[in-house]
């Protein structure tokens, strides 16, 4: 197997608060994430933090997408990391309108290439 | 809860394919290197592939680690990701050591703080 890929690192702000909130919304969009990239979902782990807040993974064939949503400043921390010929902005793309994100900025890592380096940030409107 | 959290990127190499290809040892080195970074210890979610190759995520109170290892390639992709006053360079140390890894490749990426932006990338024998 192949060691590259590719790693979409997003912050999503201005997200609605009640979908930050809930595990099963959020679980159910990661699913569903990673099979509209067209990736093979492997396992399932989300946490329902006290008073808000949902951590969360998806581990895929093709490596894992994971969310740190903090409700209270609309604020989601995802990742989208795949390996082979997906295209982890499919994935990222879906979560941020899925949870309402007015603003998310990204960056994309290589990985398993040699040195890492992180490209451009980009800025943009959801 | 506060948004702003560390994102250590880290690539290993060199690393024994023995080590790299046992879900078991994995699986202890990640929960024993987020319990000695001072972490809380939420969900583990674990996957073994064939023929060879493991991923998986320690998921934390204070956000995850990640792995996908490529035996054949003595190649370790991991990511550690804490909230609050906690180290992750202490959890990515601790992992690189016990994979036997010979090269350390590392970007830190801070989270949660506006725009996000990439550390420079650091190269170090383990």
């Amino acid at each position: 197997m192949e060691t590259m890929g590719r790693h979409v690192i997003a912050e999503l702000w201005g997200c609605d608060f009640e979908k930050l909130n809930s595990m099963e919304l959020i679980e159910q969009v990661f699913v569903d994430a990673a099979l509209k990239s067209g990736a093979e979902v492997r396992e399932v782990a989300f946490h329902k933090f006290a008073p808000q807040g949902v951590s969360g993974v998806v581990i895929i064939s093709e490596s894992h997408l994971t969310i740190h949503s903090f409700p209270e400043h609309g604020y989601a921390s995802i990742d989208v990391y795949t390996c082979g010929d997906l295209d982890p902005n499919i994935a990222a793309n879906y979560i941020a309108e899925s949870l309402d994100a007015k603003t998310r900025e990204t960056i994309e890592v290589p990985r398993g290439m040699g040195p890492v380096r992180a490209g451009q940030p980009t800025v943009s409107a959801v």
